[in-house]
């Protein structure tokens, strides 16, 4: 396995610019608690949005969008039975899935469910140090949403996790590291007010589902995805006075973000 | 059918304030995504939103309530059957409802069902070209939860389906339009901002829900709640740096708005 | 019963300190309206909140956690049988759980519901006037979600409620009062614009919740919570130009809250 190198501001740039051109329709059956910021995150960088949860819809919904979100923050039975149906309608049809295991192995239903999610070829994974490496079946989970663990102890947990499932996983902390266990790129950034308002991680997730489904390096993409919020979340956190302010900022932050930004 | 007319500015003042007096109790069945928004859009012109869900307590609170609100973003088949509870309660009652058939036509679950509901006598109908176009039975709906037509596009279908239903069915879209199938009127402003916030139409079609409330000319009050939201998202346009800020501009707006800004 | 007081300011700066310092991992158990605000809430300060839903999954995470909330605000049948296992789980644990009866009086199903809960002694119940009338079953509670009567006329029902159920009772409206039936706290402050803003209330039952596990005297601990939440409220309002402004403030002066604001 190679270094954990930085990904070039030009390469970012264009995935951004890629992204917004294409504008993806993205299927997002994620958690209750964080539904309206999720989408308005899609919709600040230009994509489109859609939460379809009844499990006959959800398959038909799956084969029309250019990717999908399975979050399993709140979790029930009903929901894990169209997640699945979800994703292997998307399987069939070649629609990229991500999977964000939200308090994995903190819980038993959602542990188990995600294991065999894993097993269904998702195209990237993102979590916390925690919840990879519980994913990665090393040691137990948080206490709860949040992490342990600095991302760095995950490293190791990711880049196995990533061979062994032909998957791009993202460990996300006060540096992300997105790996698909040969290569490996890191980015700096973010704001621990980040950590402040709920959803930042759900909605990276939703975006990083997104860039996946852009032609080209996924790997290049989905660091850019990391790159994006992160530089958007350094820029809105620089002039807030708060968590509450950071929302709205963070909001326009993605809207106008540009290459110069980003440089 | 009479061509498309402007509706008066101090009719518009005038239902504004009818609603403010009465602060309509609204009923709103809606989609998970836009639950918070919906109150707070609600809240800000001086309602009372409430969301009760359970079959049972929705039929008993559509009795109590001025109006009810079935937005079918987020349908599930628990969701469909309280839905027919609350409106043959509401039309037992004689409470009006709107409907918001979102991503009708995209999707088979939930476009049957909107026929279903059709054929139970809406107060009013509120969706984007394609969902109108798509209910009408005109041609296919849009891809996801956006519309692939101008508003224009669907005026004529909206016409033979308000006279079919004997409902008011409103397009909105960069002009929306508002039909009784004899009468049209048509409301300009708003911004394109307001597409890259989610919930802005679900809202609106929570407002119409209020305002087909009101005593008097429901076709004038229903064109005025769209002149209302237009008008304060052009003013919150012209002050916000993107669509985070736009949000809190937005409800400011509508919190403020009176008989001078709607000239 | 003795006369109302009102909590000392060190008093409320010391539970401030220690709830920040213990930062509380609160299980929210709430409605779909207002997740994403009670989230944001506790965060801004410094709290853990995590909504999990399932009842296998609830119940496991109300022995982990430090807090539990149950609001019944969109309840379902399914809910109400997770919500009883969280809290059977909860009392086995020693883990403080916290009502919130929003809309009990008004609606049946609830009703038997909010008798049922409050029968397995909650260690707080937080409610506007009409809804700790309705749950003392003094008479009939509102029309919607919101009060018909000010909190002073549900003091008597309120302390009477604390005696009989040995749990602390909050009234909220323009003054809140705090009771165990025996001593009786009032807090002033807020604003009229936390009731234009979807879920201060619920949020304060969250913050509630958090509060009623620190060490320490626990009618203190929940009227500075109280205390808290009218501060920032004022002070938010102070600087807002509407509810919608106002959210982001609220949020910002909880995460800025000190000492010195509080006196």
């Amino acid at each position: 396995m190679k270094q954990p190198v930085l990904p070039d501001t030009a390469h970012i740039a264009h995935s951004l610019s890629l992204f917004r051109q294409r504008a993806p329709l993205v299927h997002c059956m994620t958690n209750d608690v964080v539904q309206s910021f999720t989408a308005n995150v899609l919709l600040a960088l230009q994509a489109s949005p859609a939460m379809v949860i009844d499990a006959e819809e959800a398959a038909q919904f799956s084969a029309i969008a250019d990717a999908l979100l399975i979050n399993v923050g709140t979790l029930t039975r009903t929901r894990a039975e169209a997640m699945l149906a979800a994703v292997n309608v998307a399987n069939a049809a070649g629609t990229p899935w991500t999977l964000d295991p939200v308090a994995v192995g903190a819980l038993h239903f959602r542990s188990g469910f995600c294991q065999q999610l894993l097993a269904l070829k998702p195209a990237a994974v993102r979590g916390n140090a925690s919840e990879i490496l519980a994913l990665a079946q090393q040691q137990g989970g948080g206490r709860g949403v949040d992490t342990q663990h600095p991302a760095e102890a995950a490293l190791f947990a990711a880049q196995h996790l990533a061979q062994r499932c032909a998957t791009i996983v993202v460990i996300t902390g006060e540096i992300d590291y997105v790996t698909d266990g040969d290569r490996t790129l890191y980015v700096p950034g973010g704001s621990p007010l980040m950590t402040r308002v709920v959803g930042t991680g759900c909605a990276l997730s939703a975006v990083v589902a997104g860039f996946a489904s852009l032609p080209g390096d996924r790997l290049l993409h989905v660091a850019s995805a990391c790159r994006i919020l992160s530089c958007a979340g350094a820029q809105a956190a620089a002039t807030a006075a708060g968590p509450g302010s950071f929302i709205p900022a963070f909001l326009d932050a993605l809207w106008q973000l540009n290459a110069e930004a980003l440089a």
